[in-house]
């Protein structure tokens, strides 16, 4: 068990995906641009190939976690980490139910 | 910054929405039963009124963080929290993008 606390911990926001290309070192990754609200997009390294074509993602609302510290993937500093949920071989990006502004909280 | 353990002592997993009522005490809240992958549903208390009509809920695959300690919202427990954006007014729910089953964890 968590409180409050804990959960505000974890900065959730709105992310736009602005592009998305093949990470040109590592098979099932794909490198996105995401606007998240802020001056300049932020790379993220996801790891969605098999489960959703570069094409599919573009211009998607997904959600990302915008205070982890940045990791770097086979050569590609991520700055940020999609959500998505797994059932065995299924993977599915959280999105949202209506549109809203690139940059918008999620609590 | 947070590191990857503080993000993964939030529990968060696909709920469905299985009916909706109003807040027997409160005129801003509703009382959703969410079946999130376990025996038996969970009571979330969320605050949705003037963005969502009751019947537009159930259904719907939602996000919930499925471990925070239980809080008492006028009266109801919550065992849960639902996750949504905020833009000013403009309240809107975290969903997947497919199809796929109550309890699916998010990561």
């Amino acid at each position: 068990m968590i409180d409050m606390q804990d959960f505000e911990k974890v900065e959730l926001k709105v992310g736009k995906v602005l592009s998305v290309e093949d990470h040109p070192n590592a098979d099932k990754l794909m490198v996105m641009r995401v606007d998240v609200g802020e001056e300049q997009p932020r790379i993220l390294v996801v790891g969605l190939k098999g489960h959703y074509a570069n094409e599919e993602l573009e211009g998607k609302l997904i959600v990302v976690v915008t205070n982890l510290e940045p990791v770097r993937l086979r050569g590609v500093e991520s700055r940020g980490m999609l959500l998505a949920a797994q059932e065995g071989d299924n993977v599915v990006v959280l999105t949202l139910d209506r549109p809203i502004a690139p940059g918008s909280p999620v609590l």
